[in-house]
């Protein structure tokens, strides 16, 4: 039996796919003693946080809470909850997180077709009117911000196809929340979920989720149970809303710490807020340019907040990670997939989307680039 | 749009079903800065987290490790993994956390065979015995700790009698773990679930959880895929494993926190710990015999970390209650289901199980019956 000594981290520049750093007064947050979860004091933090998430999402969905599970539960939130086995489902594909999504509407019974697109392109309308005609699928689900490509689809004329055919839309915005536009009610999203350690700069552990009336509807009027207890939404229901039966325990301290990230936005506001995002970008991407290199996702739909960085020919992908991590303090991402080597992915995210993190990122890589 | 304040809770003495109050180290190990989940330094404390996760499930399991949702995703992880549809499983009840283990079975599709004992008594080998006789069940599940009713259940000849019949064994450890006895191996338990906001003292958030390599290879070998995407242990174990490859995002913080409350519990030694739960056990149950209350829960089987008080006949239960916690800091928790309004649960767990709290207890509750 071994006890070891108590864990240090070492202070690292978070500019991967995510986590990103978190403010100061996040993580002492998180610091704050425990209440029980059925504390008032709790339970009138808990509304807050309800409260300012629907700023953030855009949202006046009633049903808007935090998942007690990281962005991969807040998607399976949405899935287990919508779908019953037999139902259509139309997923669009154009990385990593689409074929999770397809992984996991299999998972629950459905009926998956898919649209793909090449990784780093974004999803096409035309590809996803063509997908529902002569169908009736009860979903449509796509991923706004692609984290494995850098690619940002456009929503709206996919969101109005999808109701044109009767379909309920589910959109993944882990990566887009909190760093560019996201307009749940103006677009008609009926499902959506994020996580905190993207551009909400909150440590991982929770998953911002919101159902529209019509979508908590079908999650009610189902033939079939939802085959998770713990993401069932008819019993999270009555601990997030007026009722306050005990589901489970909530993660206190996680949800102390997304109260205050969410204080911190609205701070700052939105819009201000993604302008920044896009700042940093237009900085990196200056700076890429004078080293040769370039983004490889799809010209006019590139992420701000994730930039996938080609790596020149005849590059050690991983060595200049590792040197950035061991001798900057700098994390960024491997490409995942088809694009494992051929990219870095450059996080500029919440915190870590500063000019200044961008030039001293930019420096370190002249350094190894030029200097090895 | 409203912008809150930042949030200041109250300090409060946690006595209820949970979460207990956390080690002030513990509290600022989550305070400590993020660090990407698939960092070297991150990785090196996974490993050390495995390793004295299992130190205090007494195992040598490899699959150990805490899932990412609270101790009812650990429940969840064990049922989704190990059940198909149509496998007969033996659920025994005595109290909310059995009835839940049986919903949750039945969502798996589980031919569900309920063995049931009076809330607050314990459930006996003979029951078992019984409904395993004639059957080929896949698994016998059973609560340790209920925490609905302060009864522990003796786990060795259910166990015994559950390999017998050729069926894996569960347990469920929410409340037990790290207050008293737990002996996986001794015991010869195949999967088991554990919450990290009980006698551990750690903030709510993580589920510790071990599988045998029965259990383990019974995941592997499914006819079906797991209806989780977000517990399936095949992909887990390759982030948890030893090739880190990226499943979710992992709740970093939540991880620091669980590392240092499981060196505390190490190096104040498990014997050692356990006693100090019974002792201030003794310490409550002798202290309310002066103020007429008892226990309700079986005699010679009643939890030390959960004490099932009586409610006088005549006495406002959530009015005390809500006194403890307005006038004194002091939560307690309402009983459940078929014992609401007849007892108070108070948790005596991990930091909160101290003699000094169980004197301030006694003497608020002195205060409040005898004064008022």
């Amino acid at each position: 039996m071994q006890i070891f000594d108590s864990f240090n981290p070492p202070a690292r520049l978070l500019m991967g796919p995510g986590p990103s750093n978190a403010a100061p007064s996040v993580l002492s947050a998180l610091a704050n003693p425990l209440l029980g979860h059925l504390d008032p004091a709790f339970i009138q933090m808990m509304e807050e946080i309800k409260s300012m998430l629907r700023s953030v999402f855009q949202t006046k969905n009633q049903m808007t809470f935090p998942v007690s599970g990281t962005g991969s539960a807040g998607m399976e939130f949405c899935f287990v909850n919508l779908i019953e086995p037999g139902d259509e489902v139309i997923v669009c594909i154009n990385g990593v997180f689409g074929m999770r999504m397809a992984d996991l509407a299999e998972r629950c019974g459905a009926n998956v077709i898919k649209v793909e697109a090449p990784w780093g392109e974004i999803i096409r309308p035309e590809q996803v009117k063509e997908a529902v005609t002569g169908r009736s699928p009860k979903l449509v689900a796509l991923v706004h911000a692609e984290t494995s490509t850098g690619a940002l689809t456009p929503v709206e004329s996919i969101s109005e196809i999808a109701h044109g055919a009767g379909a309920l839309m589910l959109l993944d915005t882990v990566t887009s929340l909190g760093g560019c536009k996201v307009d749940i009610d103006g677009w008609n999203i009926d499902a959506v979920y994020s996580g905190t350690q993207k551009c909400l700069s909150c440590p991982p552990g929770l998953a911002p989720v919101s159902l529209s009336p019509r979508a908590l509807e079908t999650a009610q009027n189902r033939k079939t149970r939802v085959q998770s207890w713990y993401l069932d939404v008819n019993m999270l229901s009555g601990y997030w809303g007026s009722e306050r039966v005990y589901h489970h325990t909530a993660p206190i301290s996680m949800n102390y710490a997304l109260h205050e990230a969410l204080r911190l936005i609205l701070e700052e506001g939105l819009e201000t807020r993604w302008e920044r995002h896009q700042q940093t970008h237009l900085r990196l991407v200056e700076g890429l340019k004078t080293l040769g290199l370039g983004i490889a996702s799809q010209q006019g739909h590139q992420l701000w907040q994730l930039n996938a960085v080609t790596v020149p020919e005849g590059t050690d992908e991983a060595g200049v990670r590792k040197r950035l991590l061991e001798e900057y303090q700098i994390e960024v991402g491997a490409g995942l997939g088809p694009m494992k080597g051929k990219i870095w992915r450059v996080g500029l995210m919440g915190e870590s989307s500063q000019a200044k993190y961008v030039d001293h990122f930019l420096e370190a890589m002249t350094a190894i680039l030029k200097g090895s």
